[in-house]
C-alpha cells in the first residue's frame, strides 16, 4: 500500500491547473503549481482564492498551501501526484511529460487532463510511461465532479481514482483509449444534432439550447442515459425499453443529421447565441453558472445523503 | 384577447394524463379527465395527489377540482383547453383529435402530448385542424418544464405557449415539424454515442451512464450545449470556439460510432443497467429521480430569483 497524497503538483497554471489546485488545497493538500510565464502567477492565484471560497460553500474548509514557482524542479519537489494542464499539442505534452517523469521518483503517479490527446501519444518519450494516466476533468474541475481515467496499469489507475475520490471527484475508468473519451464524445454527439436542427431552420438558438437544459438535460443531471430509458421502459424497465422502443430508437438514430459548420451555419449560430445571451458578459455568464452549479451540487448532496 | 383558461381537460388518464391534471391542478385550475377504462380511475387520482403533494414542495398550493369520467362529452365540457394523451398510435390518435375537435367550441384548444407522431397526420380528419398543436412534454410533466410546441397558427401557438407559461413550463416552438421535435432528437444522437461505447467495451454501462451525469449532464441542467460551447470559447465566445475548434468537433462527428442495438448489444445494455441499479426496484429509482429533480428545480429557482 502506499501512502495517501499530501502534496500535489499541479503543471501548467491556466484556468484548469487552478481549479485543480484550489479542490486539492479544500480539501487539505499541499500544492505546488509550475508555469513557465511569471504572468500567469497572479491570475492563478486570483483564480484559485475564488474557486476556494465557492469550496467553502460546499463545506470543504481546508487550506492546504498553495505555491507558484517558474521552476519545474522547484515545483515538483515532494510531490507524490502531478496533475499535467499544459498546451493541448502533442507534441508539447509528449515533451513536458518526458521532463516530469524524469525528475520524479518511481512511485509518483503523474496525470495529464487531456481532452484532446489520446495517452498513448504522450507517453511516448516517458521512461515510466505505466506510471503515466489521463485524467480528464470537466470544467471548471473544482466543481464539475468527472475525472475520465485513461492508464495502462491496473494498480496506478486504481490508486489514481482512489486519489480523486479522495477529493471529492467522481472517476470513470476507460477500459481503451478513445479519441475524446467519453463526456465529450456523447457532447459532441449532441451537439451535431443541434447543429442539424439550427442549420435546418427548426428552432432558433435559444429555444434549441432550452429545450435541452428544461428537459433532458434536468434529468441527465441525476442519471445517464440507459437509466434514463430503463425508468421511461415502464415495468420491463431497460429490457423492455429496448424490446419495444428499440426500434424506434434506431429508425429515429436513421433519421439524425449529418450538418455542415459552414460559414452560413456558424454566422446562424453566433448570431443565436448573442441574442440568447441578451447582452450578457461571458463573466457574467460563467459567474450564474458556477452559481447555478453549485446550488445543484447542493441539491445533489440533499438528495445523496 | 381570450379569456385566461379557466378549466382544463385531460383525454387519456395515464401516468402523462395524472401529471398534467396535478400541474393544473396545482396552478388553481379545473381539471376534468377521460378515460375509456374505468379500472384507469384510481390510478389516475393516486398518482394526481402524490403529484400534487411534489408540487406543494415548489410552493405550488392552488387546489383546483379533479374529476375523472369515462365519457367523454362529460369531460369536454366547459373546458377552454384540451390536453390529449392518448396511446402513440396514429389512426388511434387521428379519430380521437377529431371527435375532440368536433365536441368542442371553435376557440377552445386542442393539444395533443405525442412524443413519436408529427402533427400534419394526427390532425388530418379534424374539421379545425389550425386550432388543433402538438404540446410534448418530457417525463414527468409536472416536475420537467420543457413543453415542445408545433402548431400551424401563430395565434394559436402564442395562446398555447402562454397557457403553458402560466402553469410554469417553457414553451419551446417548433418553426415547423420533425419526427421527435427538439429534445428527443438530441437525446437519441447522443444515446447512439453511448450504445457505441458499450458495444466497443470502452467502459461500463453505469460509468458511461456517470460520465454524463457527473460531467456534461451537470451543466446541461442550466444551460444548452450552444450556450456551453460560447463559456468554453474563452473571450472570443461561440464565435471563437468555432473558429479554433469547429475543425476538430468536425472531425469528432466524423469518428461517431453507428452501432447497431442488436441482440448481444441489448443484452449487455440490460446486464449493465442491472449492476448499475444495484437491486433498486424501477419504483425506487423513479421516487428517487423525483426527489432529485425537485431538489435542482428548487436550486433553479434559488437562483433565477
Amino acid at each position: 500500500m502506499s501512502q495517501p497524497v499530501q502534496h500535489l503538483a499541479i503543471v501548467g497554471a491556466g484556468m484548469i491547473g487552478a481549479s485543480w489546485a484550489a479542490l486539492a488545497s479544500a480539501h487539505g493538500l499541499a500544492v505546488s503549481a509550475y508555469d513557465p510565464h511569471e504572468v500567469a502567477r497572479e491570475r492563478f492565484l486570483g483564480h484559485v482564492e475564488r474557486a476556494r471560497s465557492q469550496l467553502t460553500e460546499l463545506g470543504l474548509t481546508g487550506n492546504g498551501a498553495v505555491s507558484f514557482s517558474t521552476d519545474l524542479a522547484e515545483a515538483l519537489a515532494g510531490a507524490g501526484f502531478v496533475q499535467e494542464n499544459g498546451p493541448e499539442n502533442e507534441a508539447v505534452k509528449r515533451a513536458l511529460l518526458a521532463q516530469i517523469d524524469a525528475a520524479l521518483p518511481p512511485d509518483a503517479i503523474i496525470a495529464s487532463s487531456t481532452s484532446a490527446l489520446v495517452r498513448s501519444a504522450i507517453v511516448a518519450d516517458c521512461a515510466r510511461p505505466e506510471r503515466v494516466v489521463v485524467a480528464h476533468p470537466f470544467n471548471p474541475p473544482h466543481l464539475v465532479p468527472l475525472v475520465e481515467l485513461v492508464g495502462a496499469d491496473e494498480g496506478v489507475v486504481e490508486r489514481a481514482a482512489a486519489f480523486y475520490r479522495g477529493l471529492g471527484r467522481r472517476p470513470v475508468v476507460l477500459n481503451r483509449e478513445m479519441p475524446g473519451h467519453i463526456a465529450n464524445r456523447l457532447a459532441s454527439a449532441l451537439y451535431r444534432e443541434a447543429v442539424y436542427l439550427v442549420e435546418q431552420g427548426v428552432a432558433s438558438v435559444a429555444d434549441i439550447d432550452a429545450a435541452l437544459c428544461n428537459g433532458p438535460g434536468l434529468r441527465w443531471a441525476l442519471m445517464g442515459p440507459h437509466m434514463t430509458y430503463h425508468l421511461g421502459g415502464g415495468e420491463g424497465g431497460i429490457a423492455g425499453y429496448l424490446a419495444h422502443l428499440g426500434p424506434s430508437q434506431v429508425r429515429r438514430w436513421q433519421s439524425l443529421g449529418d450538418p455542415s459548420l459552414d460559414a452560413e451555419t456558424q454566422a446562424k449560430i453566433v448570431a443565436g447565441v448573442a441574442e440568447e445571451a441578451q447582452g450578457r458578459s461571458i463573466a457574467e455568464l460563467e459567474a450564474r453558472r458556477d452559481e447555478g452549479l453549485l446550488a445543484v451540487l447542493k441539491a445533489r448532496t440533499l438528495v445523496s445523503a
